[in-house]
């Protein structure tokens, strides 16, 4: 399946990735890849968050005129976060390390999106 | 001043910057730049929408036990946004056009931060 494997791929083949998911904007994983060494990690509620933030900043979109939301990155002390929207209704998020490969990160989900499109 | 050098010179040097501000969490604008020939932007109140999603963001990065939020990256069909927590209480943005160097904005912002938390 094409969603399993981009969520592997993105994470294993970013310097820094420890895990990735898709998932609908209410809050419905459709895929979900956790590095197994990284111990315990709520992708799914890390998902739930972002898709939240999203419904946020799409608002804020609005208001500014700004036009559709294609990605958000998010760096914190713990993380850096890679957000693509795909489409209206789904989104793909990898989360890293906060030393991670940006740069590999974005390449990935944004070479990956067209074909994942084609199957939501 | 430190402030006024800094929101000119991130736009200036950075290709497709297009506007700067340093901005309280509570909306007030403690300096802006916008570059001329780019026409009418409502600077203050794309500050103000940034402002209310850093609180979002914040409280989101809380629930996820992510540590604090240093940096948020914001891509749209219209604009780039580079957005830097100083402090607890301020943040620097920068807007670019789609297109922007987004490395050497976010390079500009993070260099410049120690010098701005100084006078904060």
């Amino acid at each position: 399946m094409i969603f399993e494997d981009v969520v592997k791929k993105a994470v294993e083949e970013t310097s820094g990735g420890l895990a990735a998911i898709i998932m609908a904007k209410d809050g419905i994983s459709l895929s979900q890849y956790l590095r197994e060494d990284i111990g315990a990690m709520d992708l799914e509620a890390l998902g739930i968050e972002f898709a939240n933030l999203l419904t946020e900043i799409k608002k804020a979109a609005e208001s500014m005129e700004a036009g559709e939301v294609k990605e958000v990155l998010l760096t914190t002390e713990k993380y850096l976060a890679i957000i693509r929207i795909l489409n209206p209704e789904y989104f793909i998020a990898l989360i890293c390390s906060p030393n991670a490969n940006l740069g590999k990160g974005r390449f990935l989900l944004r070479v990956k999106a067209p074909a994942l499109l084609k199957e939501l």
